[in-house]
């Protein structure tokens, strides 16, 4: 066997900082800050772990907490132990091609109409949509197809359309300013590529959109997380964070969260722009679910609280009018906008015109789209939240601010057993762990209302039997 | 100073294979080689090396050939010597945010109407494109509205419709075996993200397409150059780096090569493709530009001539119709096609579904479009170098088989200065370095005449005045 082995003094030194939270049990901590290491390859697949005994006495805990930390990672898949030949990290599948490894991808539900799928949060468009994006014409074409079609930073006329929507906002934009891209998560892998080398530390919250984990992942970063409580980011570690690891970046989604959907509180944000600010990390603010508000106008963002800071604004027209569009863009200083622009020429040459021509016109429709969402978000979160607490009334969440779905604490049960006895039971729901960079938040499931009222009926029935009958198995 | 240091008998194991071509220069090959390990990160900035003498015993070369390969690197900006401190890496400016690096992106050329642009290969779209574009009506979207918009491996329709355009130029193909792509550069930049791995090697030809380039950079690949010559790809060369080196990737511009325009010869594809299968290297090939061919049905493709081996075929609808609709595809085995989808919601999500629709009704004019495509630029070749025989004798370039450009032989002089100093006099064109892995390709230029018969005109007059110029002052 020549695969690696890290003894216990190297892995304590890796593990620094893996016990800060007073409030979370020693050996979920531990559990979480082993996963971080396995997802972030600095313990790579065939790794040989000291034993629990040598490892407890080491960082000082009780071999009870190491046996716990070590089972619940043979559980998830992530460790593997043999007789007499010790616990060595599987590992985090690297998909490589060619080759079998499969990427979960919550977006794709299922094409199969027998089963109720509440794991998609993907909105359909408005109705009205095909008509203002069928209105695009030959003669608003013609201009445009006499030129080869390669605008890396977006249309003129579009990105100053978007620079007055964000303004409206409250974020004051010039055009230049603007970096159109094919929706948010182009946003996403755009500010990854530029702005990410592997071992680079990237702060998110935990949980937060698979999306972005995807995009700091294929960059080679490493995550660490700040937990996300029912009444917020904890700032305190937040800020200490960004004082002590000087991250490369900081994600975060302070307007309707993916996937928790509430709004970050004003005081916190107040705290982490000065924050931000004070240390000189770079903020990505993820904007792109600001349509889903249930209510009012959104709130200050964090480039406005902020404005001395070096902040990413990202938002989209997906959620608000078609994702079918995919016109989402990168709001931030004239300087940051050019340099992502020579990325966007080596990703993709830039966003289709044809749908960039529609954008500009779907853009004076904002107000009434908003208004419109609006009810029907608040109705589908109302409606969904009736029947769960009728059919399934241990099931928690806090109510959100916007948003398709709600966010679920199992009062028991793991959630990716639960998501996968759902499934065979008719129902897809996704595991929280999806959402989580270490693998966590495995007492969460995300229950979505996006597919509409009867698949919800549907969906909700189906859960709650599943859940009876593992209620009887105990 | 800290930095780091590299001995003569480290840098000449890095070197390892440096001189495989009796036909070049061994300060050529040297000053080639460094320049690749420079630009791969493995002589990262600021890292010392060793003295001439030194490195040239130790290689077995004269130090007179140590001399010309650090002086033609010094006037590259790759090295930087000061007397007393030695010769160190200055190394290619890695773009990060916040930060100053700039990108050479060839295709951004110039708003300056004043300036007569021959650099850029981008065509416009035909004509009638934008009455078929703009016919895409609100009764087309509105089944695609009702759904949420995002078809990463793209619309059924589009894939079907695509399998049978490929299988029509001769690769036989099903709709599974299609991934719908943001134009050719998308996919290129797919494949990379799902294939490469910091410091896994791909086998690229010198010079190839500054895309590939692009994307093969940024996952931290490094490249090893196979010479292509006015008669074609050094095929010896390549299928022993194919067989002793056993790249991770390579990529080949089989159907007008770009930037040389040229087919890849029968007999050359047929071992090539050999080789290929023989070895299990997963092969690119790269067929963007087919609907450039002055004359005649495409040749074979590599994935007909070599059904057995890994190989993804890149298409696209940019150059037949225009770059604005971003509609390009890989054509694959079924499970790679499945794999790259996952990449492809990470990316973005999927393309633009009006561009999509759009392409569907573009695709049953394909004959029509390839014919008038190949009369124009049959005639713009035609002009162009009619043009340059008259204004710049001394100017050679091989007959192109399709393309919008001439890859062009200065008799003399650094094409880099040839093209600051066209640029001083009003004229675009692009040094050869851009689209070299080694930043080689000295004396070759690309003059495109994308840009229509009259600025090639002015253009190619405003050259020769630079010529004369600069003849006079030697």
């Amino acid at each position: 066997m020549d695969n690696p082995r890290i003894d216990e003094a190297a892995l304590a030194r890796l593990l620094d900082g893996w016990c800060t939270d007073a409030r979370e049990s020693l050996h979920r901590q531990l559990a979480a800050a082993l996963t971080a290491l396995i997802s972030s390859g600095e313990l790579p697949p065939g790794t040989l772990l000291p034993s629990e005994r040598a490892l407890a006495s080491t960082l000082a805990v009780s071999r009870g907490t190491l046996v716990t930390a070590y089972t619940t990672l043979r559980s998830l898949g992530l460790l593997d132990s043999r007789q007499g030949s010790g616990t060595r990290v599987r590992g985090v599948s690297q998909p490589r091609l060619p080759g079998s490894a499969t990427r979960l991808n919550p977006l794709s539900g299922t094409a199969d109409r027998s089963i109720a799928d509440l794991s998609s949060a993907a909105l359909p468009g408005q109705d009205w949509v095909a008509e203002v994006v069928g209105s695009v014409s030959p003669d608003d074409l013609r201009r445009w197809v006499r030129g080869h079609g390669y605008h890396p930073a977006g249309l003129p006329a579009l990105r100053a359309a978007i620079a007055r929507h964000c303004t409206e906002d409250g974020l004051v934009s010039a055009p230049d300013q603007v970096l159109v891209t094919s929706g948010s998560q182009q946003a996403l892998q755009l500010i990854a590529t530029a702005m990410l080398a592997p071992g680079d530390e990237v702060l998110v919250e935990d949980p937060t959109n698979w999306g972005a984990l995807d995009a700091f992942r294929d960059r080679g970063a490493r995550l660490r997380t700040i937990p996300l409580r029912d009444d917020g980011v904890d700032a305190d570690v937040l800020v200490r964070l960004l004082r002590s690891r000087r991250p490369r970046l900081l994600y975060l989604a302070p307007t309707v969260h993916n996937p928790v959907g509430v709004n970050l509180r004003p005081a916190l944000a107040k705290v982490i722009a000065g924050a931000v600010a004070e240390t000189g990390t770079a903020l990505i603010e993820d904007l792109s679910s600001v349509d889903t508000l249930f209510t009012g106008p959104p709130p200050p963002s964090m480039a406005t609280l902020a404005p001395d800071a070096a902040v990413l604004s990202i938002g989209s027209l997906s959620k608000l009018f078609w994702g079918g569009l995919r016109v989402g863009w990168i709001r931030s200083t004239v300087d940051f906008v050019k340099q992502l622009v020579t990325y966007r020429s080596s990703a993709d040459m830039g966003s289709s015109v044809p749908s960039q021509l529609a954008a500009l016109r779907l853009l004076e429709y904002v107000p009434r789209a908003r208004r419109t969402r609006a009810s029907q978000l608040r109705a589908g979160y109302e409606w969904t939240a009736e029947l769960l607490s009728t059919h399934l009334p241990d099931w928690e969440w806090v109510e959100p601010d916007g948003g398709a779905s709600l966010w679920v604490r199992l009062p028991e049960g793991n959630a990716l057993a639960v998501a996968e006895a759902a499934r065979r039971g008719g129902v897809l729901i996704t595991p929280g762990s999806v959402f989580s960079a270490t693998d966590g938040q495995l007492d969460r499931v995300r229950v979505s209302f996006a597919a509409g009222p009867d698949t919800v009926l549907e969906g909700v029935q189906r859960l709650a039997g599943v859940w009876r009958t593992r209620r009887r198995l105990r």
